[in-house]
């Protein structure tokens, strides 16, 4: 890889995982829309998230194929821990999927805000076009507290549920970081072993779902 | 209905029903890309088509929005019959899928032509908008051609399977018809009663599906 420029492996992964994840929550959310909306608006609100994901993907494996790579060996790498995420992920109802989907768009869209910290103005552009549409979660927002104020007791239980899926994500990030190093480096810049700036991130994106479940009208946990 | 201009039942009827052909088919593509699609790029190519189909949801939604009609009860009375074709024509493989993504598509992009005929011209700026999107489907033809290739003996199989896709999408069809003779009489005219009209629709949409069968490939049967 020595006429590759600095950091084009970890680009390249930082595309592709990016990719795969917007494919896969693309078709995980129209899956859970068909099997789990209680009414059609309710369909169509999460069938509409659904095609923003995948609008997401269209733009990255646009970008992969500029760049001269093959969008599907660019995700490889990535498909099992995002489908075994999925499975240990399943909704057993509706509130649990508008739960999914909004704490996995925004630790997706998280990662995409650390992202643009570390790459170069083009897929900066990229970056913003995806965060331009951090508000076609917010219906699921609206949905979740309405539920609350009808049940609160349905509070707990969405609690465990949303620490259950931050704590998966975990587990398969620590996979794919130990797998992928160079993406592990980007997201944390260049010097792998600054943990100081490793801690900080972490410190961001813990803030970040704490904000989530205040907003969905849930305890962050212990 | 006295304070509804002519022909406002059968367009919302119109409206309706293609609302919820298209949010139906972006979400049973999507499960087919899901559960059959034999690569990543087999999965991000059927899922293109799903997500051209809910960009074609949104404009009908809007459209009815706009008229004053509820979206959601405007699609109400066509849910069982789309549902139950769904389940009838669950496809087995990835071949299925294809020819099932492709003459379905096909079928509903006739009926768009139909409705064409007979709509007022905002309306058909609609229908032209969706139209226009009809190559999305055309690599559905290239994959089934390529598999005939390999193994022509699918062909039977394949042409069975897209006459029972027909087979069910006319029952379907008469149930609803039955059901809502305002959307009938806008297909075929306000004169329900000419047959002549009604003999040369059907001969169009035959000749149509024929024309499809031959691009992938297949004999259109007796």
């Amino acid at each position: 890889m020595t006429d590759t420029p600095p950091g084009r492996d970890g680009l390249v992964d930082l595309l592709g995982v990016l990719a795969y994840a917007e494919l896969t929550a693309f078709l995980r959310l129209a899956e859970d829309a068909a099997r789990l909306a209680p009414t059609l608006t309710d369909r169509a609100a999460l069938s509409d998230l659904a095609a923003t994901e995948y609008a997401h993907f269209r733009l990255l494996r646009d970008r992969l194929t500029a760049l001269g790579v093959d969008p599907e060996q660019a995700m490889a790498p990535f498909v099992a821990a995002f489908d075994d995420w999925h499975v240990q992920t399943t909704p057993s109802d509706w509130l649990e999927a508008l739960v999914k989907a909004y704490v996995g768009t925004g630790i997706a869209l998280d990662f995409y805000r650390e992202a643009a910290r570390h790459v170069d103005e083009a897929d900066r552009a990229l970056v913003d076009e995806v965060l331009a549409d951090e508000s076609t979660s917010e219906f699921a927002v609206e949905r979740v507290r309405a539920a609350l104020r009808e049940n609160p007791k349905a509070g707990g239980r969405l609690a465990l549920w949303a620490r259950r899926l931050v704590g998966e994500a975990l587990s398969q990030g620590q996979r794919v970081a130990a797998a992928r190093p160079e993406l592990a480096a980007l997201l944390v810049g260049q010097d792998g072993e600054d943990l100081a700036e490793i801690s900080r991130m972490f410190a961001r994106l813990t803030e970040a779902h704490g904000k989530r479940m205040s907003a969905l009208g849930l305890t962050p946990g212990p």
